[in-house]
C-alpha cells in the first residue's frame, strides 16, 4: 500500500530515509555479514552505534560530556519509578506539576516510594493548560521538581520552563524530545521514550548531568540505578541494540535537517497549518487546549457529535491519514505531528478539515 | 559481505528467512502503508502480533491459557530484581542454585530485597557443573527455588530439573528458551531475554502460571508488578513493538521446523559435532564443563596458551566464523550454537578445529 500519513500519538512515523537505510542494510550491517540485530553488544560495531547515537544527541542539545546520555529498556513509564527510587530520599518531597495523565501517573508511582507534593495542577480544568512563570509552588524540602514538557493526550506543551534554583528540574520529554531546542542549563535530568520523535518503541533515552547521577544508593536494584547504567555506558546488560541503532539513524537525519532550531521552525509551521484549520471553524472544531498552552506536537479537538467524529476518522483514513483517534480516556480527535511527519501531511489534513466542515457543518 | 557463522553468545544469529521477511515488509507492514516500527501498539495490527507471538509460545511449550506469556522491556537482568520484589515476601527465603555468573548476580540482587539462601553451588569448582537430583537443599520457608537452566559463560545446562513440591520453581532460561522441550508442569515462572534463541535484544519473555502472578503487592511499582503487566496483556505501557514482531516471526519459524522436539534433535546434533572435535584432542581443547553437565547451546574450552587462542580466533574469523571469544570474565573459547545456527556452521567449526590442531599441536 502507498505510504500513509500516520498521525498516531506514538509509536508514530519514522523518517522515510531512515526506514530505507535500515531496510537496505538489514541483512548485512557495515559489511559484517550479520544483521544489526545479530551483532554482539560487546562488539566494536555496537560500541560505535552507542557512541555515535550519544554524540548526535549531545550535539543536537548543545551539551558536553558532563552530561550522560543513557539508553534504557523498559519504556518511559519505568522512569516514573526510577526517578523517585534514585532521588526521593527520606525527609525530602518530590514536587510534581500535574499537567496531564502521564504527569499524574508519575506522581502516583512516586507516592509509592516517598512523599510527594502537587506543585501545580490543571487537573480540574481538564488539563487544558501548563503553568506560566510563578504558578509553580514547590515545598522548601523538594528533592526535585518534575514536569512533563508536552502532554500528548491533551495537546499542551510548556512554552517556558520554570527556574528552580537549587532544586533539580527533571522533565519527562517523551513527546517532544529533540523536536525543538531545550534550555538544558535549567535541567538536571530529562528523558523520553523514543517512539514519538526519535526511534521505535523499546528504548528510553535519559540525559542527565553526571554529577546528578553520582552517589546513588548502592542497595538500589542495579538495573534501576542510574549510576550503574552510567558507569557501564548503558551496557550493564544487553541493551536494545536494534532500537538504539534506529535512534542513531534518526538523530543523524535530524542533524542533516539542520538540527533542533530548524526542526522547531518546521514543527511550528506544521502545527500552525492544522491549528489554522481548527480555528477557522471554532464552533465545529473545538480545541481542548488553551491557545497559550498549545502543543506543536499534538493538536486535540472535538467535533459536535461522536457520530461526526467517527465519520471524520473514517473519511480521513480513506484519504490516507490514520491514527487521528483521540486517546481512549477522552476521545475526540488528536493529530500528532512529530518530527517525521512531513508538512504535506499537515496540509492534507487541513484541506480535509475544511472540506469536511463544508460538507457537514 | 557473505553471511558469516556468528557463534556469539547473544545477541546472536537469527534465522535467515526471518531476516528476509523483516526486510521485505520493513516499509509496509501487512499492507498498512506503515513500517511495523510505526504502527500503534493500540492498533489491531499490533494486537494480532502480540496475540500470535503468545500463541506460538504456548503451542511450542504445550501450555494452555492458564499460563500468561508476557513481553517486557528492560532485559533479562531486570528479572533478577522483579522476581524477589514480587515473590520474596517477609519471613520467606529466596533459594538460589548458584551455577554461574548470572545465577550469582540474580542472588545478589535478591539479597537487596530480602533473605536469600544458597540451595546449591558449583562456584568453588569454577561453575563446571549443574546439580543432579537430590543435590539441591532448600530451606523449609523457601518462597521459591531459582535456577538458571543454561549457563552461557561456563557452558553447562541442566539435564534434569528438580522437583520442588509446593515450592514454586522459577527459572532463568535466557540461553536455552525454546531450544528444547521443557517439563512446564514443574515450573511456576520461566523467563528469557530474547536475544539468543528467539529474537533481537530488547524484549524479555516471561511465561508464568496466571495463579502465581495474582495477588501481588499493590505498592510495587506498576512497571515491576507482574500482575499489572498480565492484566494489561503486556500493554500497560508501550511495548517494544518491533522486537515482539521478530519474536513472532522466529516462533513461526520454530513451528515450521517441527517444534521443540525437532529443535532439540537438531541442537543436540549440532553441539555433538563440536564436542566430538574437542574430545578428539582433549589435551589441546580442554573443556570447562563436566561432560555430564554440558550445554547443547554453548561449548566452552581453552587452548594450551593465550597466543594459540588468539590465533584460533583470528583464523576462525578469516574462515567466516565470528563471536568465538570466551566471556571476558574467564577468557578461552566459546562456541554458542543457538536455534538459528545451521548445522553447517558447526561442521565448519569442527573441521577448522581439527585442521587447527594438526597445524598447531
Amino acid at each position: 500500500m502507498a505510504r500513509v500519513y500516520n498521525f498516531g500519538a506514538g509509536p508514530s512515523m519514522l523518517p522515510l530515509p531512515v526506514l530505507e537505510q535500515a531496510q537496505r542494510e538489514l541483512l548485512d550491517y557495515a559489511g559484517s555479514g550479520m544483521s544489526v540485530m545479530e551483532i554482539s553488544h560487546r562488539s566494536a560495531l555496537y560500541e560505535d552505534i552507542n557512541a555515535k547515537a550519544q554524540e548526535n544527541i549531545r550535539t543536537l542539545l548543545g551539551i558536553d560530556d558532563n552530561w550522560a546520555v543513557l539508553f534504557l529498556g523498559g519504556g518511559g513509564s519505568l522512569q516514573f519509578s526510577m526517578i523517585p527510587m534514585n532521588f526521593l530520599t527520606p525527609g525530602k518531597v518530590g514536587a510534581y506539576a500535574d499537567t496531564g495523565n502521564f504527569a499524574h501517573k508519575a506522581m502516583l508511582e512516586a507516592a509509592k516510594e516517598g512523599e510527594v507534593a502537587v506543585a501545580y495542577s490543571s487537573r480540574e480544568s481538564g488539563y487544558d493548560r501548563v503553568p506560566k512563570t510563578g504558578e509553580i509552588q514547590m515545598p522548601p524540602q523538594s528533592a526535585y521538581l518534575y514536569i512533563t514538557t508536552n502532554n500528548t493526550i491533551f495537546g499542551t506543551e510548556y512554552q517556558e520552563y520554570p527556574d528552580t534554583g537549587r532544586v533539580p528540574l527533571i522533565a519527562d520529554c517523551s513527546s517532544d524530545i529533540l523536536a525543538r531546542p531545550l534550555p538544558m542549563e535549567k535541567f538536571s535530568l530529562i528523558y523520553g521514550g523514543a517512539q514519538k520523535n526519535i526511534g521505535p518503541a523499546g528504548v528510553t533515552v535519559v540525559i542527565a548531568r553526571r554529577n546528578f547521577l553520582r552517589g546513588r544508593d548502592e542497595n538500589l536494584p542495579s538495573m534501576l540505578n542510574y549510576e550503574t547504567i552510567m558507569n557501564k555506558d548503558s551496557m550493564y546488560n544487553t541493551p536494545p541494540v536494534f532500537n538504539v541503532y534506529i535512534v542513531k539513524l534518526v538523530t543523524e537525519w535530524i542533524l542533516s535537517r539542520g538540527g533542533l532550531e530548524s526542526l522547531q521552525i518546521a514543527n511550528t509551521r506544521k502545527s500552525s497549518i492544522v491549528y489554522a484549520a481548527m480555528d477557522a471553524h471554532p464552533d465545529f472544531y473545538t480545541g481542548r487546549a488553551r491557545k497559550d498552552s498549545r502543543s506543536i506536537m499534538n493538536a486535540t479537538f472535538t467535533l459536535p457529535s461522536k457520530e461526526l467524529e467517527a465519520k471524520f476518522l473514517a473519511e480521513a483514513a480513506e484519504a490516507g491519514m490514520v491514527g487521528l483517534k483521540g486517546h481512549r480516556l477522552i476521545g475526540g480527535i488528536r493529530a500528532s505531528m512529530y518530527n517525521a511527519m512531513p508538512q504535506a501531511g499537515c496540509e492534507r489534513l487541513a484541506a480535509f478539515m475544511e472540506d469536511f466542515y463544508q460538507k457537514n457543518c
